[in-house]
């Protein structure tokens, strides 16, 4: 099952500026663009790359029907010649990107593109939406995961999320974050998310009383019976009908495993105290699962406290990633090609320092330590140089040129892959489970120190000496330029 | 043009709930549910809301295709009674909702849905999710566009939104908010929100100096140059360079129309600086537009800093709502009715009070004086109850009821409407233009004391005497019950 086609879900401007190049001669003048960010949300130290599969159907997939066409023409502004050619419109360019699931930091590219300006123009939009939407997921999702400390976390979020996609590739995006499932059935249905629930409030004011909702659940789902106790009184009436229906129901059939579920209250204390009522009435195995507005944070506490959760549903404050909600990708010009095939570098400069870019077209190399695995820096470096990992190699800080590193015994990975040559696609999409096992592996190799909520050490990400040199060329060249 | 299906866009416990009252001979059992909120996001004293011509189009689309059948049946737990009956599955109940761009407040019902209770649970993830979207998005736009003062605001957010219906659909919010277009061109191909835009910074690095890139622009553009100003200097290079370009290209053509946009630096300085010199270079029609990670607050501050702005250009900080990123709608049991039609009220009882819902068939009311327009308070009654509105009504606190209020000379207007009756439409949807200004005039029935960000009075929502004595019945009875 395909998404919609989303040709048009672009910037007006795109399709302004692209019928300005079609009119002044840049129709085919072969561009590079970066796709980075700038913070990792949150505070955070590392974030998750994802969404690169929704980009490479978006690419597939585009172009403008007539309807699209009929449309633009009705806006007066576009040259017919122009609208002409949107109609073969197709991708014919080279996308280079890191994997999903990747850990990835500021300023380095998650993406670069190689395309005439006016397909490597119109794309961006979906581009970023794609990334940032899933991105910002995924490193929410997995910062949850790593809160509930080996628990099960479940996306319970679909309602509050904004909008259909929000919930439905949110739910993707967590489980490459770490999730376990979620509540979503089209998320399981369109991408395999494993999506799982157990009864609403309704269910149980449904019926007569509580036990009689309890009972009849269990038996027509013996196997998977969770029950939602706190439509009354939690420790009062749900924890002791939820026990009640486990022994009428499910003893006789020899079942063991069940489940309760907590929406309300006193987590830690009700989580405790529902606890030792099931392991009294011989009820161990019962799972408690959690939910309620949670977030990394409340979970951290919850645990402090010793409550006692088996599994978290995590719901607003996970699709929406409430405490930071926009991951900010951007997308930069870094480089044209003169008529003959010359890269000449292109910088963006600011008034604001950050949003100065790296120019030209580049790569991104990842060191690992050969004895402890673990990640040592990232160093961005121009297209046509290799780093040689047989020896050392002296890094520095690009904010800071004093600070200076030596890194000995390591192995170089480079982190961007080929998706699309020559528009088209060479990259085979790994499967999600295989998405989220490479993104708990290589979370693995990122420092403790780097993942902590507070105050995370900055990771590396470095500049190559000739990088470096051309950067400052071409800032000093605008400088130049105004006076 | 149509959105995709969303029949499968549904939490995976409504389809297991639908089975077990399949199963359990509550199919045909008639449920009625309340969609409201608790809480205004940002503090505020007044949300607005939307989203209702989203859930009337998937009401009409909703159907299991046999590719959901299947998908359903590989799970393992679906009675096949229960497949089948879904492959004709239709909505055929009853809905009520406030039309979109209403203000609306804490615990009110805006959505009343009546069905059979598989019917009624099945639709409640994307009603919540269509609700609280567009609902969230509207709210904070016409935030924005109130702390505007009158200048135009556009949606810049897309790249940022939430997956892409959070683009598309969101800028739709805003429209109805009272944002005057946005930058996204199939929000306006599919909404008719109207789409405009300027050009990126890569539009400025594509040439070889930043003047040749304007007058290109102007060239082309003539009755719509809006140049960006700071891909390198603002003042030393981009304005000047503007000023240039439309002396070269417009001035000859007579034109006097034009603009520039300022994307970072000191937004108050850079923007009273350009005024000047765009005044002094006779350009004094030359409108401003600024954007660089705006929202209300910092708007007010470039006003009250008497910053030159025409435009606001809004982008991340509206498209996710990003202060506070969730509109909490929730869709709760409110009655069912036996086997002889007799509506009996349910509660869900909590240990977090103000989770506690108001029960039974409900009308809603606002009441408005007639000498000054202004909206007095909300009624919320049961369903066989009217006001009349030709004399005086005293209506309470529900929380605090020794809190009372004699209210005369008014009118009482009932605010939800019927949309579907018996399956059938009944609504007829107005356009998204009468939509907003409909919400531009209900705005303005509401005192700004509610409507300021800071400490914003509390709006009265207030409880027929008939409602809070059923309530109340049932809080005593689900007390008596535990003991």
């Amino acid at each position: 099952m395909r998404q919609e086609n989303l040709t048009m879900l672009c910037d007006f401007y795109e399709l302004t500026m692209g019928n300005g190049y079609f009119l002044c001669g840049n129709r085919d003048k072969i561009t590079y663009f970066d796709l980075f960010f700038r913070q990792v949300p949150d505070e955070g130290g590392c974030a998750i790359a994802a969404g690169l599969q929704q980009v490479i159907e978006y690419i597939q997939d585009l172009h403008f029907s007539a309807e699209d066409i009929d449309f633009l023409r009705s806006k007066g502004i576009f040259d017919e010649a122009f609208l002409t050619y949107l109609k073969d419109f197709r991708f014919t360019g080279d996308i280079w990107a890191v994997p999903e699931g990747t850990p990835v930091f500021p300023r380095e590219p998650l993406m670069v593109v190689r395309a005439p300006a006016i397909e490597a123009q119109l794309i961006e939009t979906y581009l970023l939406l794609a990334i940032n939407h899933q991105s910002l997921i995924a490193t929410k999702a997995n910062r949850i995961v790593r809160a509930a400390r080996g628990r099960a976390v479940l996306e319970f979020g679909s309602r509050r999320a904004q909008g259909a996609s929000g919930a439905v590739l949110g739910a993707r995006a967590a489980y490459i974050g770490g999730c376990a499932g979620t509540s979503c059935a089209l998320s399981d249905q369109r991408y395999g998310v494993p999506a799982g629930g157990t009864t609403a409030h309704s269910w149980v004011q449904m019926f007569d009383t509580e036990l009689e909702a309890f009972e009849t659940y269990c038996r027509i789902y013996p196997q998977n019976a969770t029950l939602l106790v706190d439509t009354y009184n939690t420790l009062k009436s749900g924890v002791p009908n939820a026990i009640r229906a486990f022994n009428h129901v499910l003893k006789p059939m020899g079942i063991t495993q069940c489940g309760i579920r907590l929406d309300s209250g006193d987590i830690a204390y009700l989580s405790r105290q529902a606890r030792k009522m099931l392991d009294d009435a011989g009820w161990t195995e019962c799972k408690i699962t959690v939910s309620n507005a949670l977030d990394e944070f409340l979970i951290q506490d919850l645990l402090l406290q010793d409550a006692s959760v088996d599994i978290f549903g995590v719901g607003e404050r996970l699709i929406t990633a409430k405490s930071d909600p926009v991951f900010g990708c951007v997308y930069k010009l870094v480089a044209v090609e003169d008529a003959r095939g010359n890269i000449l570098p292109k910088i963006k400069v600011s008034e604001n320092v950050t949003k100065i870019t790296n120019p030209h077209f580049k790569k991104l190399y990842r060191f690992y330590g050969r004895d402890n695995g673990k990640a040592l820096a990232d160093y961005v470096c121009l297209h046509d140089e290799t780093v040689d990992d047989s020896g050392a190699i002296t890094i520095f800080d690009p904010d800071a040129t004093w600070k200076k590193k030596t890194i000995y015994n390591f192995t170089a990975r480079e982190l961007l892959v080929p998706v699309f040559r020559g528009g088209e696609l060479v990259y085979n999409s790994p499967s999600l489970p295989e998405i989220q096992a490479y993104c708990k592996a290589q979370m693995a190799t990122i420092w403790p120190e780097t993942l902590r909520f507070d105050n995370p050490h900055t990771y590396y990400v470095d500049l190559s000496q000739r990088l470096y040199d051309v950067k400052t060329e071409l800032l000093l060249q605008a400088a130049a330029a105004e006076n």
